[in-house]
């Protein structure tokens, strides 16, 4: 894993400010998420082989859903299919109805009374026949949440997220690492990257972190924009990942840092032009992966008329695409943006565990910096007392 | 279908230059996406029922698959599945290799070179063993380009884009059009429909389009953003597809409309907060089915300690998602944003061709009035210069 930042910036206060405030964070015990590498071993041995079950079916919204569907999307041969039931779009869970037979279901709802959550999962109890002490049937909540009371009432098998772990900083805990394991996705070498990216970190080995976190906090203004540009189809879900864990964290008491995400290079045939001579005013990321899974070899063909693009034959797919990117970084660096680039040598676990805390990290730092509640999200809830006065 | 604009405005010199400046465009037979619902109509009788294949292959980027990809998505009780190759990245394509058996593959490029999709075509030539004369082999391009010389070589049978229809604006020409067909979705009413809402707009019966153009360019650099919030899952390639055709037509010359989509009530758990408490700065547009197909009633099932969520049981799921979207537009008013709401009835082909003509001829009117020249995308000439000289 390699983190390189392009821009030059200096501002050693202000970067130290970033690594004291996250280290006490740390320290405090008040923001547990940076502990799930820890906390959430006791999960590791959750077992489901007593179960028959053909699929994984996650019933959860936001950040509930989004880190699982993640990691699962980044997993190469896949042993268990995973369903997540998110929207509350009836021809959405028609779809899925079709597909799913056999299904483990998890129900997952930090607050335990998420209304899209609880309105598809009594569908699901409908529609599969759920009865009490059902052992596909488990709930992911906070301990005392109505679901969990519920689930007590119902005999189920419960886990729970530690009070102090956000949605969207929730993937590491049970809401991601127990319907993995259902998936037959082992997260132990997730949790072992996470941990060995927070402790590199606190070793003062990732700094480029707070040179990171300093620079977008002291340019809120300037750059209110955080454009991820992620090379392959697989990264879409860590794209949607991303833009909660800023979106909700960063946007705030009149401040926002936007993420936006797009994917290469798709995306170059897309929303290139827009960066190359819009108004600016975003910084810019690059998230590659070096060295692919399954390579592929564009062929030796030559084609009539088509001379012209055999500059790429006998090459493989993962050097175009790399390539790519380095050609589109380079041509915005034409444009002085403030550009960063993060290379995944290799994707599995471990590497994704390291991305899913570097990412946290630097979420906290920039929010420490730009002085608003990174954690929380009161924004939302005046469109949720509307909602429930329409019915 | 049904436009509503919820802001204060009106500039009648503006609007009328609006309405002015696409009518004189579309009198001058320039910029030709407008008489496609016509040009295309040659294209309603192509007949794949010769060939023996089980899937459709679609190989382009951007222009050349967006637009499809968006109306077969949009598409309910799907007879052929359409897969998508899009990206030269390994993993994808191997992935869908593993899923296509015996495809009628289409090969589409404006340009006839772009490399991202003659590198994957030499892939697919060789996995499927295409050779000269392949019935199951069709190229979709500009009558001419390298592409088609190729075709004319091979004896392959070959359609062609209007040279005046740039790619992000021709998914109602043979681009979208071909395709449709061998997955057996009869495009006429799509045709039909983007029809009619041209007809009805030069008949000044769509004026809201004029006003919220106006606006959009008037205030271009008090809301440089244009979010589109799409309720149903249905709805992301849509978004996708308005990603680009805004993306690509309004950043320039220093200005941009820059475009974010997001999906209700998914995003609303993501993107939500930052809307009602960051910076503003951002146009918003709701995007909402009225009437989705396959209805589903949410259960009059009550779960003990989960009373509180009681108040949908018995509705359907399309209320619930469509009170969401309700409840957000009402909760982001009041924070003074320009909000404007589009409604479909009823999702079908006659529908989706509406909406599509209503975005092309609104991205059209909005870039005439910031005097850019909305059909080109010179931004992404370095980057393609810059690619060729790293091989």
């Amino acid at each position: 894993m390699n983190f390189e930042v392009l821009f030059d910036y200096e501002n050693k206060t202000k970067e130290q400010k970033a690594f004291d405030n996250i280290l006490k964070e740390f320290e405090s015990k008040k923001i547990g998420y940076y502990y799930l590498p820890e906390t959430s071993q006791q999960f590791l041995k959750t077992d489901f082989s007593d179960i028959d079950y053909e699929e994984v079916m996650v019933i959860g919204i936001g950040g509930s859903s989004l880190g699982t569907k993640m990691v699962y999307s980044l997993t190469l041969n896949k042993k268990k299919k995973m369903y997540f039931l998110e929207n509350p779009d009836p021809i959405d869970i028609y779809e899925n109805f079709n597909k799913i037979k056999k299904p483990l279901i998890f129900v997952i709802s930090k607050s335990g009374k998420t209304i899209e959550t609880i309105s598809i999962f009594k569908k699901v109890i409908k529609h599969f026949n759920l009865k009490p002490k059902a052992k596909n049937l488990k709930i992911i909540t906070d301990k005392d949440s109505p679901l969990d009371k519920f689930a007590k009432e119902w005999e189920l098998e419960s886990f729970h997220i530690p009070e102090n772990v956000g949605g969207r900083f929730s993937v590491l805990s049970a809401v991601g690492i127990i319907p993995l394991i259902a998936a037959e996705i082992y997260p132990k070498d997730l949790l072992e990257g996470a941990r060995e990216f927070r402790d590199d970190f606190f070793d003062k080995k990732e700094w480029h972190l707070c040179k990171k976190a300093a620079f977008y906090a002291e340019n809120q203004k300037k750059y209110p924009v955080n454009v991820l540009f992620a090379y392959s189809t697989l990264l879409s879900e860590f794209k949607a990942w991303f833009v909660q864990l800023f979106g909700e964290s960063l946007g705030k008491d009149g401040k926002e840092i936007m993420p936006v995400g797009h994917i290469g290079s798709i995306d170059q045939h897309s929303f290139l032009q827009l960066l190359m001579e819009g108004e600016g005013k975003k910084t810019i990321t690059f998230l590659k992966i070096a060295s692919f899974e399954n390579s592929l070899k564009i062929p030796d063909i030559k084609l009539p008329h088509l001379e012209a693009t055999d500059y790429v034959n006998n090459r493989m797919f993962e050097e175009l695409i790399n390539k790519e990117c380095e050609a589109t970084k380079e041509a915005l660096l034409t444009k002085n943006y403030p550009i960063d680039e993060i290379t995944i040598n290799k994707l599995n676990l471990k590497t994704i565990g390291k991305l899913i805390m570097y990412y946290e990290m630097l979420t906290s730092a920039i929010g420490s910096l730009l002085e608003i509640n990174t954690y929380n999200q009161p924004g939302v809830e005046l469109g949720k007392r509307i909602l429930k006065n329409k019915f």
